[in-house]
């Protein structure tokens, strides 16, 4: 059935990269960004939405913290999906999710996202194969009301990081004082899951890429945090913004 | 360009029906109706979107007040929507419309609704026929999206009315002190555009019917109000609704 996709694709950083300066490039990568987003805003003419997907520990925090962080957070705004609650659960899948659709001039980062829907819901077997691909098809007519309706710019992310990776990451949660609160027993099960979540993860891949997915090597922070950092910034600088000129009504003739 | 559906469909009450044996029969279904109202609110698998459109003073306020403004408030909602704030305009047009969408077990009145968009838009020209297609295109994904994803019976009513009985009825309310607070000197402009206005109507009947729309013959209120009980209960009816029963965890043996 899957293809499995991301077994040709490394979760580590590459060979040749070095840390320190691909650190440095990412601090220069930041602040053009942080230019970009205050365009972005003072235009209003686009939206950025950012989806942030992974496992468990594949360090989606840490990338809200590392590159959005960095940004005016008057125009970034981040939004955690976790489990539906019961109003949400009386309204289609993606009702909860289109009312943080970013307005224009926003980037709003989802953390987690839709896909939860076709990935923990499937992987439980909370739905059928049949439903799953009704709301796989649902998500793409949706990401295009968004793209198409809104001048939204839709950047989807996988972080991928090995299994060894991620047991070695959430082993430190139940060691590492600074890091206890972010244990949670039912990670180790889903964990285990790991082969179906693959599974998922590839007919998401296969059946949600109008929108394409970047599929981020993401064992090594410093280089995941680089790859999202420029993703976005290519993406932001290929909209070609300038900043609106003084409205005529407002303009001034001499002082 | 546009077929003149609606030349051909009289506004007005057929010829051989009584206006008193009329009402007596809607007052019968208003009963009725809540009664599977109640069954719908208990049961919580279904949700109903009454979608009301029509020209101004085609009487969409007296269809929720007469029709659904018999039934329990508890579980029926209404929802007018006005020109877009600045918010609202900053998003796609959906937006704003789904996050009335009704949760399973509620019935949801919208008074005027997305098809706003392809009308009063379209006649006045903020958006040209490419976008206008392109949200009928939208509208109708939606509308699955909500009867597919979240069991949601929608029904779409156009009232149905004359240029003569529009006329008449404007003019009451410059002179009824009750109605006065009706009038509104915009009105009598986007009367003018009937044409304009029935052109974009035949468009969206032809390009969002996926979910059928009923033509309601509306110069008479007692038809209207009685075609639109009548179609309500038959649709809530086919979903042959059955009190939940006791829940197992719930049940008591005995006393």
């Amino acid at each position: 059935m899957a293809k499995d996709k991301l077994a040709d694709i490394s979760t580590k950083a590459p060979n040749k990269e070095d840390k320190a300066e691909i650190k440095a490039k990412t601090e220069k990568i930041l602040a053009e960004l942080d230019d970009l987003q205050n365009l972005l805003y003072a235009g209003r003419e686009h939206a950025v939405l950012i989806v942030l997907q992974g496992m468990d520990a594949a360090g989606k925090d840490g990338t809200i913290r590392k590159v959005f962080g960095q940004l005016n957070p008057q125009g970034v705004a981040v939004q955690p999906f976790k489990g539906p609650t019961e109003d949400e659960l009386a309204h289609d899948f993606l009702w909860r999710i289109h009312r943080h659709a970013p307005a224009k001039g926003m980037m709003q980062v989802f953390n987690r996202s839709h896909y939860e829907d076709v990935l923990i819901q499937r992987v439980h077997s909370w739905i059928d194969d049949k439903v799953a691909f009704q709301r796989m098809k649902a998500i793409n007519q949706f990401e295009q009301l968004l793209a198409k309706h809104n001048n939204t710019v839709i950047l989807k992310f996988y972080l991928h990081i090995s299994p060894e990776e991620q047991a070695g990451r959430l082993a430190e949660r139940t060691e590492d004082p600074t890091k206890m609160w972010k244990y949670n027993a039912a990670d180790l099960a889903e964990a285990k899951l790991w082969d179906k979540y693959r599974a998922a993860y590839d007919d998401v891949f296969e059946h949600c890429s109008d929108i394409p997915w970047h599929i981020v090597p993401a064992d090594n922070n410093w280089y995941k945090e680089y790859y999202i950092a420029k993703t976005v910034r290519d993406a932001l600088k290929a909209l070609d913004m300038h900043y609106p000129r003084l409205k005529t009504s407002d303009a001034k003739v001499g002082h």
